[in-house]
């Protein structure tokens, strides 16, 4: 392990501000962390897939908050969304724009309180920005060391589940053998449940935010969109385009399918309304004329792209598909593993995960199988399935009451 | 005007099919039409449209059910969704596979009752399906007769106030001067809302199914979304590719977005659920391994692409995008110019138009300036928007009676 935060750039505050202020998101943290946040690196020299794979030199980014007590028995983890990285709370500079995407839940009195909790938080595999200096991950875009070039779709498939046991083998360093809680958003949720089903005995608690207990047909489906405009980009070249032109063009498309999605009319409606890009050039006038929205969605998903990897957006897109609690074929059996407190937190509007199919039907077969789980609506605001990023702290006395139990 | 139903192909059963069947719709029709359907073509020596340009030569193809009795009275317009075509009814030949896509409401004795109405359907300008034998379209793919070249993205910018005074002409051409009815769906209630707000004295009534009275802001950045594997493909080529390698890559990705969006988790849940494309390839096994669904919209798109034109795709979402009632800046302006019944049929599921943010709000303006409005939410089933094709039998009765008022 070895601190990386001499490396952390402007791009990182950039990465963090397009998901903060350009989509009217906001933090405003009461209480701010305790000093800076450093990153720091977790190596393995070799990790073997839940598919037989094998990957030789493991690299794995995190960070943490608070302070682990004597008996290690303090921790929280938290796992980070799609696009998201382990940067869940602080800065890393004084005059980083914006901290953590879940700050307004992290530091002193607040309710992953610092006081009480170490929290934890690692970059997964394959994370989508391979290029954020703030961000160390292992996937496509990392040199194979059996032949000194970047993995590209030689990189052995991933499922969440090895997002879970790289992170087990991270709390091993650390010698940390439970947890108070997994927490997790979207993404993030699906490793909560997970670590919940794999290592029953470590984890006290889960909490699962904008997701669900397996990836839908429906959202199968449209993982499958997500990715398509990087695979119609002639430059993805199937995956070999490390030192070449890269497929950036269909990189940005694909994220400005997941940015939308990821949102709600709602939010459109505040944000934007039927605005012209620019005043003066009708929409109706020309066929290259935008309306804001569009101008707004080609900008945001640029700035991602540019800090961005295609294969790992693809390797991504892999892992969620696939995603089912346990990583059998049964869900059923998969949820038979979960047998500790649960506390659900979807967003009302979420497009990605809507309740209705996900978490509500997930409360009644945790329930129906003597769980127990509370469940709480109450970040629902204007943004869709981002809500869970950006109201979590609208939940925040249900998640202190929740840790507290 | 002359007929072309001698050029009808296999394409046009095939692409009825690849909706009526592979999305597990089914529409059973009672009774059928008396005789077969009959393809022509009305034809405009030149046409200026709502932003001032020119189409020379406009050709459009149409069909009618019924008989235009002598006061030419009887007359109820249809209009088609997206990726509609004027083919609502009937079949041209008898073994058909599959009858027009509202052949279950348009017949003798039912709600479209071909035994006291003349139902006239036309294509719209730049249809997609402007390589399907059976449609009769004006737009980028069409001769431009100044150059004897396709216009390409030369082709004026076109809004769906074009499509309903291209329908106009059309009427005026049959000596039409009122209409019992204009119907449409999504695309097509953009039209019969447009049509009773550009001809309030012609038009008695409007049936306006799983549509909206505005493309809303986030409906206009999914659109761009819909539209952006195309210009993806390098074959695109800036709309110049007629003649050379089309960007048939991006065109099946932009169908395949077009269609999982009109659809829901509800039809994607009984018609697939995680079920693999091929049995023994788990798709955690290998990033080429496919779920069910997947395989089902790269086979359902590449179909619809082999008939569609990219162009026309991209001039289509433009004039969808753009579309508010009334084609002004206001909204309100718009609608005040609608004075007439009007009948709202949504779907409960629709992601396209929500009724939440489309026609229930819609409902509360024209009731607010007087209109009569009648809204019925009986058509939901499991298919979200595509409810409002394969399910408008349901409300048939509703149907009936607002068309007797």
């Amino acid at each position: 392990m070895r601190g990386v935060s001499s490396r952390l750039g402007r791009l990182a505050a950039a990465a963090v501000l397009s998901l903060g202020t350009m989509g009217a998101v906001a933090a405003s943290p009461a209480l701010a962390l305790d000093g800076l946040v450093e990153k720091k690196v977790f190596e393995m020299p070799s990790y073997t897939t839940t598919g037989g794979g094998t990957i030789k030199n493991v690299r794995i980014g995190w960070e943490s908050y608070g302070k682990l007590n004597e008996a290690k028995d303090n921790v929280i983890l938290v796992a980070h969304f799609f696009s998201g990285t382990s940067h869940a709370a602080g800065k890393y500079k004084a005059d980083d724009a914006a901290p953590g995407y879940w700050d307004s839940i992290v530091g002193p009195g607040k309710p992953l309180d610092t006081d009480k909790y170490f929290i934890i938080s690692s970059d997964t595999l394959v994370n989508l920005s391979a290029k954020d200096p703030t961000v160390v991950t292992t996937g496509p875009a990392s040199i194979n060391p059996d032949t000194g070039k970047p993995y590209g779709m030689s990189f052995p498939v991933v499922t969440i589940r090895d997002f879970v046991n790289v992170q087990k083998a991270l709390l091993d360093s650390l010698g940390i053998k439970s947890l108070q809680a997994v927490m997790g958003g979207s993404m993030g949720s699906l490793q909560a449940l997970e670590w919940a089903a794999s290592y029953p005995d470590m984890v006290k608690r889960v909490v699962a935010v904008i997701g669900g207990p397996e990836a839908d047909p429906f959202l199968i489906g449209w993982l499958n969109l997500w990715a398509a405009p990087i695979k119609v980009d002639p430059n993805w070249n199937n995956g070999d385009y490390y030192g070449k032109a890269e497929p950036k063009a269909g990189l940005t498309e694909a994220l400005k399918v997941v940015t939308l999605h990821a949102r709600h009319w709602k939010w459109a409606d505040a944000a934007f309304g039927r605005k012209w890009a620019e005043e003066g050039k009708d929409p109706r006038a020309a066929m290259n004329n935008q309306f804001a929205i569009e101008a707004w969605l080609d900008k945001a998903a640029a700035a991602r792209a540019a800090v961005s990897d295609a294969n790992h957006f693809l390797y991504l897109v892999k892992a969620s598909q696939t995603f089912v609690t346990g990583n059998g074929n049964s869900l059923e059996d998969g949820l038979a593993k979960i047998k500790v407190p649960v506390l659900l937190i979807p967003s009302d509007d979420d497009l990605v995960f809507p309740p209705e199919r996900a978490m509500r039907p997930l409360k009644e077969r945790l329930e129906k199988q003597g769980v127990a789980v509370e469940y709480t609506d109450s970040i629902t605001s204007t943004l869709g399935h981002l809500d869970g990023v950006a109201n979590i702290a609208k939940a925040g006395d249900t998640i202190t009451k929740f840790l507290a139990r």
